[in-house]
């Protein structure tokens, strides 16, 4: 394992030499091989569709799993559109001449060896790689059992490029070992490994904080809150919270639980029943709440969980002071959105939510990379240092300050 | 200890969201408390020093706690300049449109609670109190115990501040428990403390890096190394090897290895062997070093060693390469200088060398938060990620995104 860390390391020097034209090159090479080994990509991907089904995986962790021609297409227009975007390296951030004439320059570079963990989603693989290539990173992939077969035939295909150019493969690596104690190892080597990004369920979370001795940036989970202030446009109030909710509820920029303003509740609560109704959501309201609409009893429980289903909890607040009180005991810090016209309203919410992304009517869904513009994402944030929110090459960066004299010393 | 920590994150919530203008005119309002408080300061600060003696403390230690009326002025003067930086809040560091109409802006906000934990200069205290206010964080300060009643009168000064504006004394707060018992209860509490910043020794660094379930970034030992390049201009590589090793030889950004092109090493190694006679430096040279200069001889070990001492090892290098290997495997990514007149190896060696701050043709001794116009620093940080270097009041900070919508959903 140590022999393969130092190879990693060693790539990651080569990485950052690399101009920003090369790297560009490189990934849009890239691109083309994960469209010219579709074939061998598919039937990998369907010995681990077999496994799966052989292992009663839930449908939707199948439909996860799944790749198809149209998504291995997608996949490769996710590594053309990163390849296009503006080189992350080299950015000069400040830049300033002191007292003494020093001209001092804060520049963005690479991070170094950057080992993502996840889970299902095979697609990740590509995004993560072609992310931290474009950034001057290696990479150390490490993807869930599940998908095994798959992420080896992309990253197969990716390291071809590599080999071409006579790159070190280690520049996109797969572990050697990718068992829990193998995980251990990596993440146990800060001299090897500078950042590693875990994105999954809890168990995985608590499992990599835990036992790190390299900084964690972690993907954890979204417990987001939409709350609906009584100088709300109902219309918008309804197809955000819906949009919020019920798009994809497994997602973790999804709502959790609404939040509404006593004042409006009466008006606006027995409609936004019937618009969840139609969409088959699983109501739990707070007394407030119930005394208004007929749906189960949240407990208090509830405020705290992530369903990551159709299920979404109401409460009935007094006003502002009590949202952001309620957002600011349960939320994770990822997502929270306000559906107000007043202006005071919203920028009190969006000024005292402490969290990734604060919204101003617009649905939480918005917390993405592609959605933000970064083409795609490592993952989302959930950490307050280092990057907030979703995760794209500008997160894959930290800097260095340069500095030119000409014999200056310091009194 | 959790009321405790549950104060002070509802004091850093009270410090968020104070304006730029009340931050300012509060740090204004605590330097004149500093020096109205002179007399009860420096009483206390008699005490520490009565102990530090009959503990026999170094002159060195003893001269670090050491405060007097010049001491006190120069605090009130930091918190003077502190004050009159530009507000790192609310900056929009970067902002777009995103194709559905979103307004998306990134936003510089407070990290939180920030726990400093440091040792014997008193100074530190009032500096990381005034850098964390500036940021609009919450601070608690963890001084060495040497300082106890030096740093408990200075806290007591600025806290009078606090509390003529009915301000929470926890906005700068010391532990209730300042043993490392009490250290390890509140650096495990990731849901109040934010970020922990240890200075100081290796077993300090240790016991925190070890212990912390919050983000910690380490002011950790600074193994820098200064490289003559072949094309160097002998004065300037005389005057800044002497500034960079010996103005201040306990410094972490001081040099412990001076690495110089083999094609020089005969004309320039004897005059720089007078140059650092002269100082009273003990040299340590590798056998090429020694064909030239009679010095005692350095051991592999001589590498890795941060001296902390006005002792210098020397090491022949056969060139640029050489150099940067050397740097790479024994540098502690602090600060690292080149001196050299050729435009193509300053370039190669900033562009190369994974460090902080890389310097040409000027001495490591600038790395330091009021030498880069920072007012004063928490400290220098190690890390790679989140702050690197000094860290003033813009490394107090943390991003969230603003996104403001009129009722969009994502698709």
């Amino acid at each position: 394992m140590e022999e393969f860390l130092i190879a990693v390391k060693r790539a990651s020097r080569t990485a950052a030499q690399l101009s920003g034209r090369t790297r560009t090159e490189m990934l849009n090479e890239m691109a083309k091989a994960l469209r010219s080994k579709k074939d061998i990509i598919l039937s990998a991907n369907e010995q681990d569709i077999k496994n799966a089904r052989s292992n009663a995986l839930s449908s939707a962790m199948i439909d996860r799993l799944l790749l198809n021609d149209r998504r291995v297409d997608e996949m490769a227009e996710a590594i053309g559109e990163i390849a296009a975007l503006r080189d992350p390296l080299g950015d000069v951030i400040d830049g300033w001449t002191n007292p003494d004439g020093l001209r001092i320059e804060k520049i963005s570079v690479p991070i170094g060896v950057v080992c993502v963990i996840y889970e299902s989603r095979p697609n990740v693989t590509a995004d993560a790689a072609a992310l931290c290539l474009k950034s001057g990173n290696a990479a150390i992939l490490r993807g869930g059992k599940e998908a095994a077969n798959s992420n080896k035939a992309i990253i197969s295909a990716l390291q071809e490029v590599l080999s071409l150019r006579a790159m070190p493969p280690e520049m996109i690596a797969e572990p050697p070992d990718s068992s829990r104690e193998g995980i251990k190892e990596i993440i146990g080597q800060s001299q090897y490994v500078d950042l590693v990004v875990p994105r999954g369920g809890a168990g995985l979370i608590r499992f990599v904080s835990e036992n790190s001795a390299v900084p964690v940036v972690k993907h954890d989970r979204g417990l987001c809150h939409l709350y609906i202030h009584k100088s709300a446009d109902y219309a918008k109030a309804e197809s955000i919270a819906i949009n919020a909710k019920v798009q994809r509820p497994s997602a973790c920029n999804a709502i959790e639980t609404l939040l509404i303003d006593a004042e409006v509740a009466p008006h606006f609560l027995p409609r936004l029943k019937a618009a969840f109704d139609r969409e088959k959501t699983k109501l739990r309201g707070c007394q407030s709440c119930r005394a208004i609409i007929d749906v189960a009893e949240a407990t208090s429980d509830d405020w705290a969980m992530e369903y990551l289903d159709n299920i979404l909890s109401i409460k009935v607040v007094s006003g502002i002071d009590e949202a952001l009180d309620h957002i600011a005991a349960y939320g994770s810090m990822h997502s929270e959105a306000i559906i107000a016209e007043s202006g005071g309203a919203i920028e009190r919410f969006l000024s005292e939510v402490d969290a990734a992304c604060v919204y101003a009517n617009a649905s939480t869904r918005f917390t993405d990379g592609g959605q933000f513009g970064f083409g795609a994402e490592v993952g989302i944030s959930t950490n307050k240092l280092h990057a907030r929110g979703p995760m794209g090459v500008k997160e894959l960066t930290t800097y260095k300050y340069r500095v030119c004299g000409n014999g200056q010393i310091r009194d």
